[in-house]
This record gives C-alpha cells, sequence and structure tokens, in this order.
C-alpha cells in the first residue's frame, strides 16, 4: 500500500456531490490521483467498461481494478489507506457510521433535492419532508465537532451535499432549509467542514456550481 | 465478545427476506440469539424506539445497543464476531462483495419484486428488467460455488431473496425468471445455498411463506 508505483484514477463529474465524495476521502487521506472530468452527455468507453452496470460516476480505478458507488468507494478508500481513519474501531460506533451514510442516501438527501427542484404545486410537502430530513440528522451530530467526533469521518464526507451544496441549491430554490436559525448545530457544523482546511481545498468553486445550477433550474 | 453475558436480540418478521438475513448471519457465525418476531399492523414500543428513522425490521439489539438497516447490521456481525468471515481479507475483493450487496438491494430485488406483483399491463416489461436484473447478478458469480467463493459470504446472504424467495414468488405470480433453463449458473447456485447445512436451519418453512405470499396476492 502507498507504494510510488501504484495507480489511483477518479473518473468523476466536478459538480456531482458523489464523485466529490471521493476527492475529500482521497485528500483526508493524502492519496494523490489523477482526476478525469466526464461527459455525462457522451461518457467515455473507459467509464461504461468500468462501471457497466449503473454506467454513472464516481468511479475510482486503483492497480486497473475499478470501484463504483460512492459509499463502496469510500469503504474501499478506508479499507486500502487506513491513516487517518474515516472510520472509528469500535464496532458499534461503526455501524452508527454506516447507518447514516446510508440514511443520507436513501431518505435525507433525496427529500433535500426534491424539495429543491419540486414545482409549486408539490413545493409545501417536499419541504416539510426535507426539514424533517434535516431535523433527523441533526439530532445524529449531538454537541460534536464532526459527525466523525474531532476529526472528519465517513458521515462528515457523505453528508459533503449539506454541508456544501444545500446553501447553494436553496438560494437558487428560494428556500430556507439549512439556516442557522432552524438548524443551529447543524449549520455551524456546515461551516466547520468547508472550513476545515482539506475539505476547503477539495470543494468545487462556489460560484461555478452556482452557475451550473442556475442554469440547470431554468432549463 | 462472545462473552457468556452478552445479550443478543433480533426484532424480526418471520417472512421477510431482509430480517431473514440477519438470521442468516447470526448462524453462519454461531451467535447465540433472542428472537422476537414484530406485527408489523401493531409495531412494539421496544421497535419504534430502536429504530425511530425508518421503524422497520430488522434490527439487532447487541447488549442494548441497536443497529438498523439489514446491510449495516451484517457489518455490524462481521465487525464484532471475527470467526466465519462473511467478507474476504482483500480491500478489492471486499469492495467487490459490497458493491453486490447494495446493487442487490438498490436494483436487482426491485427489478425482481416488482415482476412479481405487476400488473398485466406492466408486467411484460418488469419481466424483461427482472430477467436483465438476474442476468448482471449470474454474470458476478462466475464459476464459482457460492459467491463468498467455497464458503457462504456476505452476498450469498444477501441474496437470499433469490436463492429462495424467488422460486415461490414467481410460481405465486405465474412466472418464470429464476429457471434451470433461463440462468443454468444462478440456479445452481440457489440449490447449493438452500442446501447449505446452516443456512437450511435459518429458512422459514416453504409452505409456510407460500401460504403467506399467496394471501398477500389475493388481496
Amino acid at each position: 500500500m502507498g507504494s510510488e508505483d501504484e495507480e489511483v484514477k477518479l473518473l468523476g463529474k466536478w459538480a456531482s456531490p458523489f464523485s466529490n465524495r471521493v476527492d475529500l476521502a482521497l485528500k483526508i487521506k493524502g492519496v494523490p490521483y489523477k482526476y478525469s472530468e466526464e461527459n455525462l452527455a457522451n461518457k467515455s468507453v473507459e467509464l461504461l467498461n468500468y462501471n457497466p452496470v449503473y454506467k454513472k460516476v464516481p468511479v475510482l480505478v486503483h492497480n486497473g481494478n475499478p470501484v463504483s458507488e460512492s459509499l463502496v468507494i469510500l469503504e474501499y478508500i478506508e479499507d486500502t489507506w487506513e491513516n487517518n481513519p474515516l472510520l472509528p474501531q469500535d464496532p458499534y460506533e461503526r455501524a452508527l457510521a454506516r447507518f447514516w451514510s446510508k440514511t443520507l442516501d436513501d431518505k435525507i438527501l433525496p427529500a433535500i433535492w426534491n424539495a429543491c427542484w419540486s414545482d409549486e404545486k408539490g413545493r409545501e410537502k417536499a419541504v416539510e419532508e426535507a426539514l424533517e430530513a434535516l431535523k433527523i440528522f441533526q439530532d445524529a451530530l449531538k454537541d460534536k465537532r464532526y459527525f466523525g467526533g474531532e476529526t472528519i469521518g465517513l458521515v462528515d464526507i457523505v453528508a459533503n451535499f449539506i454541508g456544501y451544496w444545500v446553501a447553494i441549491l436553496q438560494e437558487i430554490a428560494g428556500l430556507e432549509l439549512l439556516t442557522i436559525e432552524k438548524f443551529p448545530k447543524l449549520y455551524k457544523w456546515s461551516q466547520e467542514f468547508v472550513n476545515h482546511p482539506v475539505i476547503k481545498e477539495g470543494l468545487p468553486p462556489r460560484d461555478e456550481l452556482f452557475a451550473f445550477f442556475k442554469a440547470s433550474a431554468s432549463k
């Protein structure tokens, strides 16, 4: 592990929080990697070969071995590079981190995403569900600095969408979801998250993300 | 770990393959546990307290600590009881097992389930998608005896629905999905799976499952 001749490559999409999770995890671990931007309107042969089941980014290719699905990739990164652990040692704490990661993807992020893109008719209900999801997630933070405790862990990285993307999307949608008034602890976490020295370097530029989603919203 | 005063309890539903995964994993590990059958029409206060986010079975309670979501529970079992490993040691092999487990839940099982419960109008398309999903999954088996190799592993347990439930549901629905002609290798695996001495003891009785789903289908 960590030998000089190893090759780490990420097939990604700069604006995707799922793709960005892998960037962040590799940066936290200090693993050098090559990044290859995919054009999702015209996917590369490499992407289709490496991820025939989903044909989606992100794909991490390590010494020729492709791994797909961001949560699976993060576990792979954790198993492969053991420094700066993303998961705690204790099995129960690991289970809680995995539970919240899965719940972000299965329930919390879809609720927020739906609210941000809802039409007028479905908006009220969608916003209510997004706020409920954020409440559930804030409760999981308890009084910790990061979900990982004193250091960035798996859940923090999986929650990058809440830490960074939500502020942009809610502004475009004209919604107030994650605000300091509504969710003081989670808002504070989002500030800690985006200001973490490694995370800060690993997030795409705010103005470019804003322009990208603003253009999508106008379509 | 494995001390005599530890308490392992599973809140489950006998006919649920998700709940059954936990039974199977505990049996493979040889962990004694208490089983508590939930009435899903009238959920116990215990279930609601232990799994407030989903309010669903299975929940594993180990020395008072609840773990929800079957894939998370299986990882917890693997981290807690290290004998008879469900995951290989090699990080890439572990990633592949996790990828297929996640893909079963996100894509393959929903496709099969939809086909079995589809109405006449949607049936042709649903069956086509189920067959495509089974093909993808069969390809992952390669020429191995089990997905775990020579022993039952994570993917075999997560695929209990394909190994056991599908034969029952397709009979009720009058469909031919997993047959020896269509998927010889996967069919052979399903036979190996249900005849494995530990798995065999851990599956609910076929006639009772048949009656349960037959009654559901008539509603």
